[in-house]
């Protein structure tokens, strides 16, 4: 991996949830770097930087996966108000979390739309969509 | 729930698998009544009836999740060919099921890809995209 | 789904778990009211409504279920609590959990168990048994 | 662990599967020999053999966690053979299955009723209910 | 099992990690006393007591199963903390959990990440490599 | 990521388990050349070449964690196949999967111990350790 993978993880990290990013930074950057790097530049710069789902897709599959495997809050926090952020609507949202029940279980549905509503409420304070 | 219920559902599995549907019902009919009737009329009468998602994001999450749940090689043939049948070109359904490896594990995502393949050629052989 | 489904639903709900119930539909009425109202109508008005075990088995295999399923601290209050309201003994849901350590590994049942010290405590402090 | 514990450990078993712990102790006892002993002493001797909950709750409480965890076709056999030789009735095993489509997901579900339909047919073939 | 089986047991437990044993202890031996006697007996006394691996390396393939079954913050607290008391450093740890990443996916790792940096900060205060 | 990285992936799996390597790429280098291409590259030619850890431990904890997790036979069969090839004996793979009884859940203990006898028979038949 390169210097531009960085980047452009960096970038589209910004892109989905900017405050996450920095404050995954803050946490990461020192105490496990590589695992850091990693992440910016495999995960973010490669693997969610690909083309032929647009972001919008990427983020609600995302959103289904992070549901039905369970323990992911600090996850779906993240991938919630980024889900938002690159466009898709509340609405979308609380859709893929519901089919969850089906596919994972009512409980993984449960835990999630809990997520889900703290972010809701999140951004109603500060006035996003 | 009602005849209603029962009849869209019905309706949305032929539309997404119809062979699938078919096979399902033969199995399920007379072996299990209840489940077979609560899958069609709530999972896909109901659940995967909704509007706000289209037809192609559900099945694309619903690729996502069961490449995520692993065990699920049954589900993932009935979805990754139903997911092609809604529309889904074949990039996208490896896309999700790559994006998989991040979110859930290589394993999880090299097992969806042998599903995926196998699909593919069965397609192929059956002369569709 | 029906009226009747909602009904028989929300009494199957307060049978096991009235204040759960409570503060289930307070929680979700409105921020997600089509998931509340399947999973009254749904969950607790047909599967849980069902006929052939009795509400004592119903709630032994929950327990059960989500201790090996895992991230369902929530869940487990509401069932734990239920299961002791319908008729289970504390001995029986502890066994259940014990159980689950040979099948769902130690940390599924000791997770478990730190619940049901929890509920236990909380009932003993409202005099129940 | 006591050659007391082997000995209630493998009479429970028999108890419930005697085929299949036929089977087990001779693929495993020469292959695994700690790992077969541990499985007869501690599982079967020691957890299975705890009074507080009859043999038919156990079972049923096992099948309800093997539907749940998923990827234990093999262990699902033992038990839903083992659950209708203890006295569970073909439609309790059904509806502990159906019921973990709730808790744990369509998929889990169907997985563990495609087992249970496969052990129906072979009792049916061996004259059992 | 024996008095032997449990003193084996507690001293091992107590070698992995005095206060999380002492505290272990105090949570379980009345609340739950069968269960706190087969974790000490069997899982301490029996199988983390066997020969062929060493202590370090048990140690590190239960932070790589912690990690990759996911909710078990309270056992990685423990076998973290157990990991750097019995030999391992804490670069070996955040290996084990970065290779997981592969294994069980990012969500997986990054929050067993976030309990080993609590944990090497405790160690910190504590003046503990 | 560059063509070193791909280098020394391939030597890694190659290093591992060469037939198993050379099978995976057969199957997935035309199918899905990204996967492919990103397995050897990052997990291979990146986390699995990363020092700190050997590789003998890395298989070990490797095989700890696609036991726990399981639906791995196929990854199992690679990595216990592989750590034999890189030093482990036979007993340590039997010990890590018996460890993972206590942590993931006799079923998952069990599958894994099934692919293990197949794999010592395989190697038996080539005359291997």
């Amino acid at each position: 991996m390169s210097e531009d993978d960085f980047k452009r993880g960096w970038k589209r990290m910004v892109e989905i949830n900017e405050l996450g990013a920095e404050a995954f930074r803050d946490r990461m950057e020192d105490f496990a770097p590589d695992l850091y790097r990693d992440t910016v530049e495999f995960v973010y710069g490669n693997v969610l930087s690909r083309p032929v789902l647009d972001l919008k897709t990427r983020e609600l599959i995302t959103v289904a996966a992070l549901t039905a495997l369970g323990d992911t809050r600090s996850q779906l926090r993240f991938h919630i108000y980024g889900a938002l952020n690159v466009g898709c609507t509340r609405e979308e949202v609380l859709e893929v979390i519901m089919q969850m029940g089906v596919y994972a279980g009512w409980p993984a549905a449960l835990n999630a739309i809990n997520v889900a509503r703290e972010i809701f409420e999140a951004r109603d304070e500060e006035g996003l969509d």
